[in-house]
């Protein structure tokens, strides 16, 4: 992580899982970012407590509220965040949060496949709209050449689950909703390292492992702490050569 | 098509494009299915004029109402054709009906999102669904060895612009949420070859070229006719090897 000098990243989700992990072992660095925005759908409620009790360790931690299936408080979240950087931008957007679902191919049901691909998909999409103007700022602000995630970048946490190809654990549950996602949220991402590579904005979906969460279960291989020191180590290698490429926690391209 | 004696088949979207072109060639063929199920949103309107001149001609050739995005209209469709099927079964399942949408990184909304998954993606798995029942029964009542599109198979009309790696002609549109909605059907695809390769059901993702249709405009390079024509003539070479793979109108295996 020695080269990895982010001023300021954003994280969705980061009230519990993968999300709330990144945002301590973030604090935690030896020169740690100047501002960590860790976003999460209640910061009054109970489940932001967690990220509460960062607060008081670490005054470079900025709560802000953000649910991903509703564009008004993504808006409100990126005026929130425009406010506090007071005219720079945000160099890396961790667009994390997501839903799992475990229905199969007899059972899934439009609503399912809608609530899932709105928060996985549309999500990200619109969170990166909207936060669009402080990556470039944060793009034109920098002197560094080429792509990078310490210049600007957004980082889609994407899934192993999603990739057509290997069809990741399929035997432990077909989740048929969650694998949907993924793929289109991948296929975003290449989107986005297109229409976004000339803002110099770097674009990447990664495959967090599998991973001891609410979501991954106690069946998961892979510790919290391993997962996150992995992507933490793997984001400063990359550059415009891996734009939109999907690589997992421990560095390997992974087929779409 | 020498080989190609699929005996019932169904197309969705069928009143226009490449949905109304394949009615027509399979009805065409020198021994055509035993029944056509050609469905539309509006048998009744005008929209589906042009399949209604068929049926004169064609007494083999039932249209049958199907909105892709309503659960309601599917599951009164798969009830409609088992009726007419009278205990047998459905061999070839033509998820077709799509909308497409031009929205950039910058313009895409929720709703779009929403309304071009649904439709092109949850439309292909519920209807898949309903019609589970009638593609097994063919399974089950056929005595061909391995999987077919004669036996019983869900050809998903795909797009070279869901493919990842590729993506197809960007240049021309950025298309967000179809590209997105073309992959995660290529995702759905290896499901169910997945799902269902054990009731002997085929699972195949076609991308019909670039075709002059509403949807492809004038500018697309390829006739409606010679891309029917080329599925029709790659279709009846797919065996079990095929199960789950995304191919072109011209038989080239595409890279997801
Ligand atoms: N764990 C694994 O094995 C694994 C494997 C591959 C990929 N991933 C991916 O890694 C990321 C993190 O997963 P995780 O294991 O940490 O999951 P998790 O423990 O279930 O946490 C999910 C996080 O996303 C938030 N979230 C869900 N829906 C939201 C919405 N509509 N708006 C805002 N926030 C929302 C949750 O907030 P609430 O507390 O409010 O619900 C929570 O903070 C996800 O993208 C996941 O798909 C995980
Ligand atoms: N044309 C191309 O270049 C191209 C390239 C790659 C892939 N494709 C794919 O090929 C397939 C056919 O495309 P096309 O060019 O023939 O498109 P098209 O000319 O626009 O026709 C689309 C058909 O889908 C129907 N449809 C749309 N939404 C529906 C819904 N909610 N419920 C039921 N039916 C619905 C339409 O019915 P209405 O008349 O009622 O709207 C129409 O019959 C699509 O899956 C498309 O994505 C086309």
């Amino acid at each position: 992580m020695a080269g990895f000098n982010v001023r300021t990243v954003l994280v969705t989700g980061a009230n519990r899982g993968i999300g709330l992990e990144l945002v301590k072992q973030l604090l935690e660095k030896s020169s740690p970012p100047e501002w960590v925005f860790a976003t999460c759908r209640d910061p009054e409620g109970e489940r932001a407590q967690q990220l509460k009790n960062l607060v008081s360790r670490h005054p470079n931690l900025v709560i802000v509220a953000l649910e991903a299936t509703d564009p008004a408080s993504i808006k409100a979240a990126a005026t929130r965040v425009e406010e506090h950087l007071k005219g720079s931008g945000l160099n890396l957007l961790i667009n994390n949060a997501a839903i799992g679902g475990n229905g199969t191919l007899e059972s899934e049901t439009l609503d399912d496949m809608s609530l899932v691909y709105t928060t996985n998909v549309t999500g990200p999409l619109l969170v990166s709209q909207a936060f669009l103007p402080l990556l470039k700022k944060a793009a034109q602000g920098s002197n560094q050449k080429g792509l990078s995630c310490s210049k600007a970048a957004i980082v889609n946490m994407s899934s192993e689950a999603g990739s057509i190809q290997n069809v990741f654990i399929w035997h432990l549950g077909q989740a048929i909703a969650y694998r949907c996602s993924k793929a289109a949220l991948n296929m975003l991402t290449k989107c986005q390292s297109l229409g976004y590579e000339g803002d110099g904005i770097l674009s990447i979906a990664v495959h967090p492992g599998w991973v001891q969460t609410d979501m991954g279960s106690f069946m998961a291989p892979v510790t919290v702490d391993a997962s996150v020191r992995g992507i933490l180590n793997v984001l400063p290698t990359l550059s415009e050569k891996d734009n939109g490429a999907f690589v997992s926690w421990e560095g390997k391209v992974l087929p779409w």
